[in-house]
């Protein structure tokens, strides 16, 4: 996620630049042969492009706001996870009771269940920006990316833990598994009454909700036909400008024709670049930071002081 | 579900030849009777065509947001299933207790719940794929379909319940009915409490409502006038914008009325296709791979290890 | 609701005359008067008419969406009713519980409540479709309507309580207050626990929420300013274009003003005729095929073999 | 609210003169001093006041969308408060008990609490209309409008209530908590188990819920810029038209450019009319109708026989 | 939040004034070079520039959709903060329940529980605006600005609250962690059931919410391109006008280009300003003046007499 208010305009070309450099070639290449153009009356005239591009500026309009609207779900639905996160923590520390005797042994055990919420919420994460789901607009490597290894959930699993979460293709779905084991076992041990159990539970399904909901967006892109068409229309329609401005001006043209064309290509591409917002890519939703505020509340929910600092935008960037 | 960013052309002429080839032939008449069209005074002005223009592409907007709707509203559903599976799968295992002896007993009820909740997945995917509804957008057969047959639901129950159900005209409700008597035979067993009786209850109303949201959309249409005016008004369009440009342009006008035909029928087309989400069609919402998905969940969380693969795009689409 | 793709243009024409018919009064006066009005002056600049029109495409976008989600919202609310119409059936019968002595009392108990449900099912509908709210778009009698009367009703209730409701002018919420006296009897009888017996209501709270948000739908019309003024508008530019197209143009004005005329008509009419979805009409949301689908649903859970036939549409029509 | 189909002219004129007169006065002026104008070179050219058009129509767009917003906001909270009152008011009778020597008693408490709810439902419409919120648009006094007392509460509490309620600068909240109290003596005198109350809880809490999202509303005015900046430019627009036209036309010039200033100011006044629910003026949500029609179903659940009629709309209005 | 209706034109300059500056620089010299302009062919055509603008204003159309979302969720997130403030005042007096020898202790630990919770709102309307999140729109101080100091919570906790709170960097949630500690105390003195324990859990896992989604909203600025490009198109727009409109005009070119800019500009800029809302500015969302409801309320339900009063709006300005 980008925090400057100010786009570095290296970044726009980085992305753009193909696209970019065929528009110029276009324009000038009009611009060079304006007078056989005219000779041979290839010239157009400007209106029905002027309508395409009122359709085109309409579609993109669409476009932004369904791409908007996948990326802001995604941060609603990581927002859900802070919130709930935190219910988690204070549930799991003042619902639960046991007989003096086993205080001990209860303390261990709720640190349990938290740390293998922490451990979840860095697999969920893990789990989104690491697998490749559908291919993505082509790009080189970006410029600012953050470090996804199932590693970093070793901390707050133990081994055997750590093992079949390695061995499942859907790690954090084995956590949640894990936690519903865990809640079964307070029961027999009667830490947690019946009524008491299905209310954690039903915490547990909120996490279902979560992933199941964050894997949606991840795994089903915005239909392909709405994003290849317009990328083909914005095209269509910086080739045509040319020929529709060559009648009436000079060597004005070129920078017009290409400022008009870029217009729409930054419209378009704005659009492509927020649609998926688990890629590990500088638009993303900020999961890191998100999972590492979570880490520090449930530690500090659990009385911990030495807590890992908050993550920090990098280049303008927090991932 | 297109999962290729790139749309192959002769997909695209699949489904839009006849009307490129209507609007190719309007093209084509009115520049070779440029002559008579002149000197009978057919040629229109742009201004009115324009006009046109702009309420269409503001009225395709609104069908593309409303068909778009429709399609993430089904995907929704669909991760709502897989969402509320897993959250079952965790219920069905972690609540339920038996005395020791009835251990085994348990374990085997346990898994006919989750069992028989994988044939009402498939049995929903097939219900809303192979029902005829309303007539849908004609065309030829798809380029890529999915089998769909209610022998695959039938390795997760027994003979008796699916004979019941290829009885009914709404297999996936009977199997809803039958997991609500299979939780009161628990209950009289005592494997349940009441409370967590009334609990997965809910769950199942959960289900419920993916079922009849489903449905919904399955059997209520886009209202048809919005659809099919729009079609007509294209068609219009598409007729009108050869006379608009024959008095200003030589042969070009037949390209350049051709792609701006195009444009406002691709973007007619793509609401049309994207609009009804359970047809096994190439623009469908992939339910077999999200039924997959939910099998395989229900069957790693009874620990089984022999898994069906996941499913893999075939020619760029998953369904 | 229409099924079929295709709208019969006697059908658009039924609903459309009068007004079809004044743009063709004035196109064709302007037509003949033309010499007249150039002598006069009386002809218009196409800018400023043309900026009218882009106005008013976009305020029919506004209000076409608004009546298109009135539309679908009467639609997803008759889906809820047959979502909890199911669950209700299922909890009746499965939460419910009594001595061995009492089986047969209790299953005629069980089978009052669902029948009576189904009577508050088809008294919704009749309610809704049979009560004139406030005036609606004056049309002559629609091409194909549906029977709506109370004694649908009579086979699923006794005599007292048919009655009752008649003499109430809101019979479904009648209907609704039995049903919790039903549930308190059975709390009497001990054939609901306490927590049952909540959540049995919690279901009827649904169905509160049903009949209430139909009911908002039905009494509260889009404000009037936004149909009444956008109507207006469309005549005003349809008395316009002529003027705007008489200086450039021959006979061709006619065809031309009349065909952009009608474009911006039939743009109006659609979202006029989907704003109220409760009237009877065929555009209504189809209430008479999902009462009948409901009530298909209680009586197969029931286990009934004897079951009405679903609807089918007539005429292309949907009811 | 507006029941007629079309609104009289006159009633526009009342809201509108101003700016009408306004535009007129530009217009005449324009075309009077044409000559001067086009010797002083005061025309101006068409294309940038269509482009500042197209943007004013797609902002007004916007107004109208979110205006809309409010007041169907405001009547779906009005429609909650039917669906709640009504599951109140079954709630009250069905779920409370008592043994049989405390049943006149219980019977006497019940009404207490279903008539102290139509207090709070009169005092919730009260609040909302007769504060004077934010400064409004200015308009003289409207031609209906509706009693607005809290002495309609008078009947349904006793006098000490009264009184207490009307201390309160919030009386609606003050009868929530009397509801609350009310639940807490029937707790003590063992009428509802403690799961029975926290039951009859959540409904008030649905009722907090109503509460403040009406006042939230009532009390957060649409964005000023939006609603002021829109309106400025409506009136730039209008100014600058006649210039842009005075060079083409005669004296048609002066009602083609009322006629577009008018369409733009019809736009602009429907949203600023709409956007605020609860001030007690023509456009309002019709909270004397539906407060009237839930008095109406509490009563009729009592079992009443002499119910109030229910309201009729007054000149085309129902308030 | 601005409760006038006119916006003062000094405040508006006082936030627009180096952008006016920049358009009114460039159409003054593109004025005073204007044959230079003619000779060298440096002025342009106008349609292209009409083209931008039209799509810039259905951009900035999604922005000011998207920026008064995030205004009118920030208001929603409070009014439930109201909603849930006077559900727990009622939850903790009347569901709470002691022993006759324990009541004046339960009265005094209600009171910590209600006061703690005003702490809370404070705490996090402070924590809020007093953070500095990301880069904002930079302007100058603000003519009116609220007063954000967390001592403002002092007098509602005792002195080892208020330390432990202003040592977390996320003070709001250590109180709610403390309030989940007093009702885990309140369930070992009995005078909460388990039952009740759950509940008013419950109403905390709403102000989890309720925190939870206006940090949501404070960290994650609207996707920072979408405002950048819009804001550069404007600039761009501003630029070009003057030099599409020398050719035809004379001297009332510099108005006639300023005003269309400025009507832009005034669009990006009402976006811009309302995009967030909890920083302290006269946009923002009154938290002042609701967590001063929410005190009043608060101690009006614990009976107190001597309430603080309702902020008022100061210069027009309500914080």
């Amino acid at each position: 996620m980008f925090v400057r208010r100010n786009i570095p305009w290296s970044w726009t070309l980085y992305y753009a630049w193909p696209s970019l450099l065929y528009f110029l070639a276009v324009d000038l290449t009009v611009y060079w042969q304006r007078d056989r153009i005219q000779q041979l009356h290839l010239d157009l005239p400007f209106e029905p492009i002027s309508m395409m591009a009122t359709a085109l500026a309409i579609f993109l309009g669409f476009k932004n706001n369904e791409a908007y609207g996948r990326w802001w779900e995604a941060r609603k639905i990581w927002g859900l996870a802070v919130n709930y996160s935190r219910a988690w923590a204070r549930q799991v520390l003042t619902l639960m009771d046991s007989p003096e005797a086993e205080h001990v042994e209860l303390s261990e055990f709720q640190k349990q269940l938290i740390y293998r919420h922490i451990a979840f919420i860095h697999a969920l994460r893990i789990f989104l920006r690491s697998t490749s789901s559908f291919p993505q607009e082509e790009t080189a490597d970006e410029p600012v990316s953050a470090r996804n290894d199932y590693r970093e959930c070793r901390p707050f699993i133990d081994d055997d833990e750590f093992k079949q979460m390695k061995r499942s293709d859907n790690p954090p779905e084995v956590l949640m598994q894990m936690q519903g084991r865990g809640l079964q076992q307070a029961r027999r041990r009667a830490w947690v009454s019946e009524y008491v159990l299905i209310q954690l539970d039903q915490t547990l399904v909120e996490f279902n909700n979560v992933q199941g909901r964050a894997e949606r967006i991840k795994k089903t892109p915005l239909p392909r036909p709405y994003s290849y068409f317009q990328r083909v229309i914005v095209h269509v329609l910086g080739t045509l400008l040319p020929f529709g401005l060559v009648a009436n001006m000079g060597w004005l043209m070129v920078p017009l024709s290409f400022v008009v064309s870029f217009v729409f290509l930054a419209l378009d591409l704005i659009g492509s670049r927020t649609e998926d917002p688990f890629e590990n890519r500088v638009d993303d939703t900020p999961l890191s930071a998100i999972s590492r505020t979570i880490e520090r509340n449930m530690r500090e929910a659990l009385g911990e002081k030495d807590l890992p600092a908050p993550l920090e935008p990098e280049r303008g960037v927090l991932l």
